[in-house]
């Protein structure tokens, strides 16, 4: 399986044709970028980190009754993938108050969420990735309600399963975002990655941030942190 | 029945106690601000303007079955009403595309939707009003989920209502903002304002604005276009 024309690079990962029209290759990269990319770094070793990790977790998924479009592991930074197209909403689910949501409404972060918040943002880096609701995402043609329905239906099934997997490993799920894609056929598959780029996670008895604010805020030990979330994930 | 000490002072308008628990007085005010309160003004005779277009109004909502405070005017720029407990949301309904909804997604103004877009803000001036979506207004206690649900199905009937009331008067609604109160026994009803200051009306031949916008863009004819919408809709 050989990485063919590149058909997209976005700020962690390039995605490849492949001689075969239904698979395509993801390549993880150690670029990172925050707050709409006006942030730019590199963290050693976070391709593999995140490739490995996300490796394991839609594997899980997948188990668990997921369907995503990963096939395979290929090496340490490329996975093969179902060819998909992406839907474009960053869905978002928030268990605790962190980052923009603590922002946007005063709210003191660390505080658990009595009901789960789930956000959509329109994929959109020109508009800054703009939160939308129901009737923006059908105004503007992003999904169609059974789509936007079963993103949901499986978003909420993936934080059941990802609170109780990181929990058993002393991690606390506090959000994420996830993104789905559509196959050839129309089926939604979760795509993307599931990684210290796209979860907030914080170790249970310290509260210690093992994730991208680690990188966002400056707060150190960043490389240790991805490869600390890796090693609790493998096990 | 007389003002007795004032609860509320907001951008437009204040609310008064009366000797009677269950009813308040309602002050219109010239008073003008957009962008969140960025901009000050005056307009001359929007207090009558606004009174006596939202008294029509509310009359028409209750008349075709939408509960609202609204019990009766008393004189040019007052209105005696149910008091009720604000529910902190802005309720806005989009029929064509104008302001933030352009600025946020790209769009351009006066393109109709397909499917007609409806938001909720969390009313809160040192936020700024952010929008809020179902699950945000259920962790932020700014409503349960039965009041979310019977205030989405006032609005969009009240927007039925609205369309083919102003349409008639040759008016095009754009988009418009509404608020919800609830009684003592907790019953959500229609609450604040219907006027130039929260709808968003185009003339339908000419697509001229005669609402906020005048004032907000500095478009000049200001006065002249809230007296022309309570001409129409006082016939």
């Amino acid at each position: 399986m050989e990485k063919r024309e590149m058909l997209y690079e976005g700020k962690a990962k390039k995605v490849f044709k492949t001689d075969n029209a239904e698979e395509y290759i993801i390549e993880y990269k150690d670029d990172a970028t925050a707050f709409n990319a006006k942030k730019k770094g590199t963290i050693e070793h976070k391709g593999i980190v995140n490739n490995k990790m996300t490796s394991i977790i839609f594997a899980l998924l997948e188990e668990k009754g997921i369907p995503t479009h990963f096939v395979k592991m290929i090496d340490d930074t490329h996975q093969l993938v179902k060819a998909v197209e992406i839907v474009p909403l960053e869905v978002i689910i928030r268990n605790t108050a962190a980052g923009s949501v603590c922002k946007n409404f005063g709210l003191e972060e660390g505080v658990d969420f009595d009901i789960t918040v789930q956000e959509f943002c329109y994929k959109n880096d020109d508009l800054g990735d703009p939160m939308v609701n129901n009737s923006h995402i059908l105004a503007l043609g992003l999904a169609a309600q059974d789509e936007v329905d079963v993103i949901r239906e499986y978003t909420f099934k993936i934080n059941d399963i990802l609170k109780d997997f990181f929990i058993k490993r002393n991690l606390k799920l506090i959000d994420f975002k996830v993104e789905f894609g559509r196959l050839p056929d129309g089926t939604i598959v979760l795509a993307d990655e599931i990684s210290p780029d796209t979860c907030r996670l914080w170790d249970k008895d310290t509260n210690k941030k093992l994730d991208k604010d680690r990188f966002r805020r400056d707060l150190g030990e960043v490389e240790e942190a991805y490869q600390e979330v890796l090693n609790r994930v493998s096990k």
